[in-house]
C-alpha cells in the first residue's frame, strides 16, 4: 500500500506489461500518466476495453475523451447508481484492485490500497463482471425513450 | 460480485462471524444494518476499531456518530486527502476489501466488488496498514495549531 510516486509506478510497471488484452473498469480516469500508459498499449495493439461510470466521464480532466479519441473502445452505464469499481485484468490473468480511483488526487493525497491477484480463483469473477458489463453497456441496447 | 440484499447478508454473515476481533477502515460508513451489527459485536465483547474519514463522518446517516454513542473506538483522519480505504478485518485472519463503501447507497444502487481473502499474504498488509493508520490518527497527535 505504498504512495505517490511509489504506487503510480508500480501501476505502470504492471499496465505496461500487458502484451495481449487489457480490462479497465473504473468509477474515475483522471491521471495523465495512467491515460497515456493506456493509449500506448493500445497503439502497440493491444486490446484495450474500458467501462467507465457516465456521471463521471464528463467531468473536466476524465481522460475517457483522449481514450476514444485515440480508437479505445468505451462504455459507460445508463443507470442512477455508480459504476464504482476499480478494477483492471492485464492478459486475463493479473487483477489490479482495490480502492483507488486512477486519479492524481487519489495517487498523491488519498489513503488508498491497490492488490494485484494472479489466482485465477480471485482474478475470473471480476473477468466474469467485467464482460457482464460490457454486453450490458453495449450503446446496441441503449434506450433513449425508456 | 452480488448485488443489493444477497451482498448485504453475505457481509453480515462475515462479519457476525467474529469473535475476537474488528478493525474497519471506511471512507463512507452509513448502513444502519451494518451499523447495527458492528455494535452488537461490540456488545458481545469483540475488540472492534474504527478508521475514518474526516469529511465524511459527519455527513447526515453517518453511523459514526452511533457507533462512538456506543463506546466504540473510532479515530479519522486529519488530512486533505481522503481515508479512502474500504476494507474490514475479522479476527486478525479474514480480509474483507474492495470498491464498496459500507452505505445503502452503494450495496442497493451501485456496480461494486467485494473480496473475501483469507491468505496471510493478502491480509499483513492490510492490518499492518490499519494499525499504522491507528497510530497516526491517534488523537493524542492532533495538531490544533499547526
Amino acid at each position: 500500500l505504498p504512495h505517490g510516486d511509489c504506487a503510480l509506478s508500480r501501476l505502470l510497471r504492471r499496465l505496461l506489461a500487458a502484451r495481449r488484452s487489457l480490462e479497465i473498469c473504473l468509477f474515475a480516469f483522471s491521471s495523465p500518466q495512467l491515460g497515456r500508459a493506456v493509449r500506448l498499449l493500445h497503439g502497440r495493439g493491444v486490446r484495450v476495453r474500458v467501462v467507465t461510470d457516465a456521471q463521471y466521464m464528463g467531468l473536466r480532466g476524465s481522460q475517457i475523451g483522449l481514450l476514444r479519441q485515440a480508437g479505445i473502445q468505451v462504455r459507460h452505464d445508463q443507470e442512477g447508481g455508480y459504476m464504482h469499481h476499480k478494477f483492471a485484468v492485464v492478459d486475463g490473468r493479473v487483477l489490479i484492485t482495490g480502492s483507488l480511483n486512477w486519479t492524481t488526487q487519489a495517487i498523491q493525497n488519498n489513503r488508498e490500497n491497490v492488490l494485484v491477484v494472479e489466482d485465477a480463483e480471485y482474478v475470473k469473477p471480476f473477468l466474469d463482471e467485467f464482460e457482464r458489463i460490457w454486453e450490458e453497456y453495449n450503446p446496441a441496447n441503449y434506450r433513449f425513450f425508456p
